[in-house]
């Protein structure tokens, strides 16, 4: 792609950087803000600047946020004694969006993937067992992806959490809601026969 | 979508105010930025505010620029005396990718589209008549989208340069190359027949 002027090209080249865009789609979108007005790139190009400069990690849960300790962390409401174990922040955001869950969270920021030379110390799993060592802890969730890499991690966890006086459980398993169970996996379905719960 | 950090709220909401990013796309964006280093985000946010701040049509032309007259139209080694008027800075860039053409060029910034309440002084038309009046200036080249507007605007502009010294030419219309001629639709592949050329 060529580009007539020097300031477009490194425009697009960083929209192009992030992960799906492509040069295509990047000058549409610097295109698109050629055409509004200056004040739209300035509030959007700070609201970047702004987030990546002050957002941190939670030091206790590992969650986003904009403070020391995340609202959720914060949030003296919530069921102190539920800590659900999630993969990333977006997991965290996915069971917020079910109203279902008013406990505390846990993100591990990944699971055990030897092969990508993930190993237990990658991950936040250390600061769940001190966690789980709190009087106030009773039951620790696990909500991780039902792959051979997140099962591997709920073993490991639960192997960890052996000495420690807490409840450990896995989200269910099974046929999802609204689904036509001739469409549902074998696997799946195999599994949701077996592992039924009476009525 | 409910975000437990202001921050990255907000910097979803500017993500997801350009056009083909909707919330999810925008969150997989700012989470990106969050696994980069923060000079990555600096630079990030730098390129789009240096560029919208000093990004300028040229004033001859109307192609974006990064100074008063863009380098297209300082560069003395392209030929003086061809104008290509053309839709938008896109097509600039499309007509330049094929290196077929080292002419001058005249960005109109749309076509005339009644419906829309676009009329024929919302587009770079009288620049263009002053730029056909030049001694220099031999031909102008329509290559404006085959489309009801742009025919229009082809036939507007054309009536605007009758009194002037200057031949109006326009890009050719057929089947494309490298295409079945069995898939061609019929208006086109009409129109290539009666507009047939001689060998």
């Amino acid at each position: 792609m060529q580009f007539s002027s020097l300031l477009i090209e490194e425009a697009v080249n960083a929209f192009a950087s992030l992960p799906g865009i492509g040069k295509k789609t990047a000058l549409r979108l610097v295109l698109h803000l050629v055409q509004q007005p200056p004040s739209e790139s300035v509030h959007f190009a700070q609201a970047i600047s702004t987030m990546r400069a002050n957002i941190q990690h939670c030091t206790t849960c590992g969650n986003l946020s904009d403070q020391h300790v995340c609202s959720i962390c914060r949030d003296q409401r919530r069921d102190q004694s539920l800590i659900c174990v999630v993969e990333s922040i977006r997991d965290v955001m996915a069971i917020e969006e079910t109203q279902q869950y008013r406990g505390l969270y846990h993100v591990l920021g990944g699971v055990i993937a030897p092969i990508e030379g993930v190993g237990p110390s990658d991950l936040n799993i250390d600061t769940l067992v001190q966690r789980a060592q709190h009087p106030e802890a009773r039951e620790i969730i696990m909500a991780i992806s039902p792959t051979i890499e997140g099962d591997t991690t709920i073993f490991y966890i639960n192997r960890q959490l052996e000495s420690v006086d807490v409840a450990v459980s896995n989200i269910a398993r099974g046929v999802s809601f609204g689904g036509e169970l001739e469409y549902a996996d074998e696997v799946t379905l195999g599994r949701s026969i077996v592992a039924r719960t009476q009525l």
